[in-house]
């Protein structure tokens, strides 16, 4: 197989952490031994943790000695590697979506890490033109590692852009729920799977925005309560009329700011920002959400279907027991 | 990685090829080397050419030996393998979603051909329970073979199961072009590679099955024009009224054969029928079709979408430039 199977692993496997790694990009990374079977397929999964590659590396080490106890804690996992990985990688190659990183954050470099595995080739999708984080490919070549850039380069690119986006200042996207034939209204659409994976999202982002018209109708929480002790998300209530009626769950939620307006600048105050809603919502995006993620439930409803007319892209798709959700990005 | 993600590759290798191999399975077929690097991932694509574990031997050899020039004809491939292996396959692996068959048909039994080159192990998703091809395992065994059962089982009959139904007498399905918002109708719905494997599709079942409505609306050829002198179906319209404008296209199209009846078993003396319509067709469908295969565009749209009571299970999609399709079967 090609270099494109291997980084398309990669970048699927990445996909599946989207936002949920914020403040940091989503990033996967694939191990291959020195032969070429393939040892891991890991991501990045939450701020914090360990990054894409030290989680392939781990992985990739623990396939090839299973008796290796790492340590629990994520921070402890890079030295606990450069101690004991015992030239198990010597001559690995690995794939990588973004760059590997060159700065002490609060975890040690990534490119360092490979390097001291010695790993003989590191396949890079997209390179990192931050300040603080570039220059981990020379890091590597230095080191005489072969380096190769460009592989699924615009893939690797559209799983990283949410990243930039909120890096400039803001990342919006729509989220829906929506039967095999559009229907986002009337009840609940999707299942429990997809419900947690929405509550997942509230707790990374900065602020949900919700059309005042679902808020009277739906009479909603907007909380995080089933993935347990979430941070719930401040809210926006995109709405001229300012007269809610305020036993409308939503505001009794604590430690919550709500905003009642229909000014978007507003929304823009805000880095990280997921739109839920229905037929209005859609059809009254304000043009920096740039993407939209629909959950699917695997029903026909007979139930008035959303209308619009609004052009996407598809992204990724994940599936999950019953249902399954989709990353589009809308098209300009 | 474990033997359920290169079953995963070779499953979704052959679901891209169903319908287009009748009267034969789709049958997928992943070859790894000795050291488990994946040399192969393919797939049995229409009857009277190689079988998926033909076409998987034929691509790993090419992988080890870019010098060896198969020959054309695909009837040649087999013996032309056995005499030019030279033991590049030894002590390889093969994970094939259907038992391989031990049986001369129109190729020599593809058991044989894994037991020439020298595989040491061949892991199958599902048994062989016809009398004409089944055993292959045993033959596989008897040369020391080491043989695995039941990886990814129920996908594995997932993807064989249109084919059972078909021997059985008779598979049916429903087409569907659809819209983001689940719109079906009022004009085009999805891209041309969405109607090119509609035509593909259309060359390859006994009977195309089309409501009277659709056919008094839409005025349709029904033929398979965009795939160059392919064989056009057989029609069926569904509706109690006789009487059609008999200059509507589909009449025209040669070779064909039209009936127009509201008698469902009639349909069932043909064995590969497709459905293709829109909401009365959905609602009104016979119990004996039993699976739905969704075109969809990459657009939300302002008309009126497709309004059922049906629930489904997903089980295959495929990415195509702006447009995607999705398998589903009919959940009773």
């Amino acid at each position: 197989m090609n270099d494109d199977f291997y980084m398309n692993l990669a970048i699927n496997e990445a996909w599946k952490y989207q936002i949920l790694t914020y403040p940091n990009p989503a990033v996967g990374c694939v191990i291959l031994d020195k032969n070429g079977k393939i040892l891991s397929i890991e991501a990045h999964k939450q701020a914090g943790k360990a990054h894409a590659e030290v989680n392939a590396v781990k992985k990739a080490l623990q396939v090839l000695n299973p008796n290796l106890i790492f340590p629990k804690e994520d921070d402890k996992i890079y030295e606990f590697i450069i101690k004991h990985h015992n030239n198990l990688l010597k001559n690995s190659k690995a794939y990588v979506t973004l760059e590997p990183c060159s700065h002490y954050g609060k975890t040690p470099p990534c490119a360092n890490l490979l390097k001291e595995i010695g790993i003989s080739e590191v396949v890079i999708g997209y390179e990192d033109k931050s300040d603080l984080a570039k220059g981990g490919a020379n890091l590597l070549k230095e080191a005489n590692i072969n380096v190769k850039f460009g592989i699924l380069k615009d893939r690797c690119f559209e799983l990283l852009e949410p990243f930039l986006m909120w890096q400039r200042g803001n990342f919006s996207f729509l989220k829906l729920g929506m039967s095999i034939n559009g229907v986002v209204s009337g009840g609940i659409i999707t299942n429990l799977d997809s419900r947690k994976m929405v509550h997942k999202l509230r707790e990374k982002i900065d602020l949900l925005v919700i059309g005042g018209n679902t808020v009277r109708v739906d009479r909603p929480t907007l909380d995080t309560r089933l993935i347990n002790n979430g941070k719930n998300p401040d809210i926006f209530i995109y709405s001229k009329k300012q007269n809610f009626d305020k036993s409308i769950p939503l505001f009794g939620v604590e430690n919550r700011k709500v905003t009642i307006s229909n000014d978007i600048k507003l929304i823009k105050n805000y880095k990280l920002c997921m739109f839920e809603g229905g037929e209005n919502l859609l059809n009254n995006l304000p043009n920096f959400v740039s993407h939209i993620l629909i959950f699917s439930s695997t029903s026909f409803m007979n139930r008035k279907a959303i209308n619009a007319d609004v052009k996407i892209q598809k992204l990724f798709s994940f599936d999950m027991k019953d249902n399954f959700y989709i990353w589009y990005k809308i098209k300009s």
